[in-house]
């Protein structure tokens, strides 16, 4: 039996991948380590019918690919909660303001208002599809995004701002970033606005039923074809096609799609190693850390006083929290983020202490109602055998000049997938989506 | 049958830590993925008894513990080959000039030595057994070699030369490397100057037989314990020991030294996956990348012309040349580095583009008489299935403040050596030795 494609990992990518190339008529397996689908977006549902998002949730303007999936297969979004003000505790004083704008000083505002615009125009410089002949690309790609911002604000109210805003968009450090990267990526989500805002932003929308209900239709068409509980171990390939082999499993085919994060491909042992500068890539573009935290409520109280639950700070573990409630507003679900460093220390902890250490968190932004929970519950994706980090895989200074060029190139048989791979949205459930259009595209030309 | 502890991996920091505990009466077995010891030293025997060093080579002053193991097994060195003119390629001219000091611009030559002597300065502060305690560690470990060197000097000309110095040293593009991470390893292997330097520096002596002449001599002494051409893929442990497995193998143990480079330990697979931080650091720390070139000549020709085949230039893919002749100088062995972007680069060519390419660069350093070679050789490491990459391990920016505590801390029963773990010229192979003696000291502390 020997199948036309393997596509390995059932996240947005493989499972996008599978569902196209099957649809063109062609014989395919989709392989996924864990015993569900979905990857880094996974929905948790309860007995009483909620749910909560512990992987990637949002969807807004732009991420047309994801949109089609969606309305093909029925799966309704709603508007992200955002009436009201948000609050910021910055420098230990806490404050609440309309709009988008943070109460800053007005310098600090300035400097951060600058720094926004330039990083937008400079971004738009950049090579998405081949980074490395991004104008200037050797420099950008020599400093790291933390270098950026101390040469572009004075004011370190403005520099913790975006470091904040920064964590949150990439859950990694300015000083783990290249500068490249950063550019790439905020041109690959359009701007920087874009990815930090919910209206007219990347967090604009929420799928009903939570974001691993458009993933779980999308399979039923796979039935056939999808093996939960079949991490792939090993794969051997010659010119006439692969072996993809796992604990009591081997399969074979013409084609591969490996549509999982740099940092998990290079854990599959290849009989025919992949070529060096391959490996070095993959040895270089780590995964993201993020703690996913909520707490849930009897209502979302906070709406009742005129907050909108988007709160950030420069301290704490949790820099960043959302509403996160469902569509209805029959529960209050507060969602906060320990991001890059803060998700570090967070690891740390043992159960209590983090549950301790996200309520203290959010009892700071909202008041003593915020200790009135009902449920904690938190995931955290660097524990993830089968991710080992979130949101995506980022290039740390160096990579995009040297090694870029492999990130998407075929090695014999084997092609790339994965939201790292896209260069629309990448780190994007969009992005996702795209990558696996994108491989499939690849097979049916060459075949 | 249950052994006391098995050892992964067979380079100098393996073989010396099966050594010691053998020799304290431990039950030890030590596995090798290769057909051969030494890991990244490997010597290449020639028929008519000569030899060339593949990998590591060097030793100098205060490498004591490799010194004191040379001593015990009865392995001579040699002086490095040092008399005559160095030959300077910049700018696109040639020139041949004595001692250690270039003979650039005198501004160039200023703003390379403040930077040197700001380097060694600034390492004087770091924390080796803890870089993450150095003061102002967060903001070192922020920022790229790159930057700084862009900061410190405003002469291209010497920051130049300084690139091709640290590509030299690091085999890693100064864009990729954590400035802190550069710091601790500078005052790892002393200063600056002992890292770059042939007398009184890391190359000062060669081992007579080649270099891995010495850990043959050592596992003699462990022909029942050690085990070939046995790669381990999978790691399972509970709190009464470790299960080590393999194709056709399954050996158990009380406790585990794993003793190759962070990038390669994250491809083994874990039943109890390892903490979430230490598997952030395996993604974070990449090798290095190095091509080591060799054209072999008759006679060592430029030595007649009062050269020491000492090149160095900021043009080309090779930018480093050394005379690595044999001790009585019976031939000319020429040897050149392809390092950092130079080494993806060349990586690219076929291998009689490489030759060319190669013997192009010395027939720039030294005339057409380069030409008249005998045999070209050239071992790329990123190309090495157990290696992937050369000198070493490497932390980017944000590593070694967010996740470098977990790089020595046990994991259960699994313990760490190989030269990134060592405090003591990291990344050498007298680092390699200390850092096996390390694990053993912990093993023998708790059991």
């Amino acid at each position: 039996m020997k199948y036309d494609a393997i596509i390995i990992g059932a996240g947005y990518a493989g499972v996008t991948a599978a569902l196209n190339l099957k649809r063109a008529g062609k014989r395919i397996l989709l392989l996924e380590a864990r015993n569900r689908v979905g990857g880094r977006i996974e929905t948790k549902y309860f007995d009483d019918g909620s749910y909560v998002d512990l992987g990637g949730q949002w969807i807004g303007p732009t991420q047309d690919r994801i949109y089609a999936l969606a309305k093909e297969f029925g799966v309704e979004t709603f508007k992200s909660y955002d009436q009201g003000k948000s609050t910021l505790l910055f420098n230990n004083r806490l404050k609440a303001y309309n709009g988008i704008i943070p109460p800053l000083p007005i310098y600090s505002l300035l400097s951060l208002d600058a720094a926004i615009k330039k990083m937008n125009k400079l971004s738009k410089s950049v090579n998405l599809q081949q980074p490395w002949l991004t104008p200037n690309a050797q420099q950008l790609d020599s400093i790291t995004l933390y270098s950026w911002m101390q040469q572009q604000m004075s004011s370190k109210t403005a520099r913790d701002f975006f470091q904040v805003a920064s964590e949150a968009i990439f859950a990694a450090n300015p000083a783990e970033i290249s500068l490249l990267h950063a550019l790439f990526y905020v041109k690959s989500g359009k701007d920087l606005d874009s990815l930090m805002n919910i209206k007219n932003g990347a967090q604009e929308e929420r799928f009903v039923g939570g974001a691993q209900e458009l993933v779980n239709r999308m399979v039923k068409e796979l039935q056939d074809e999808l093996r939960l509980n079949s991490p792939v171990r090993h794969i051997d390939q010659d010119e006439n096609g692969v072996d993809v082999i796992g604990e009591g499993f081997k399969y074979s085919a013409k084609k591969v799609i490996i549509a999982i994060p740099p940092a998990l491909a290079s854990r599959i042992e290849y009989n025919k190693p992949l070529p060096p500068n391959r490996d070095q890539l993959m040895q270089r573009v780590f995964m993201g850390s993020v703690v996913k935290c909520y707490a849930i409520y009897k209502t979302p109280f906070w709406r009742e006083r005129g907050l909108n639950g988007l709160c950030a700070s420069n301290k704490g573990l949790i820099t960043v929290t959302f509403d996160n409630s469902p569509k209805d507003g029959s529960k209050g679900m507060l969602m906060g983020f320990a991001l890059a460093n803060q998700a570090k220390s967070f690891l740390e902890l043992n159960p209590l202490e983090r549950e301790k250490a996200a309520i203290d968190c959010f009892a700071a932004f909202l008041g003593p109602e915020a200790r009135n929970y009902d449920l904690y519950i938190d995931q955290a994706w660097a524990n993830e055998e089968w991710t080992r980090g979130c949101y995506a895989g980022i290039m740390p200074p160096g990579a995009w000049t040297s090694v870029g060029k492999t990130l998407r190139t075929p090695c014999g048989n084997i092609h790339w997938a994965g939201t790292e791979t896209s260069d629309i949205w990448n780190g994007y459930i969009d992005g996702a989506v795209r990558s696996g259009e994108r491989a499939v595209s690849e097979l049916l030309t060459i075949s």
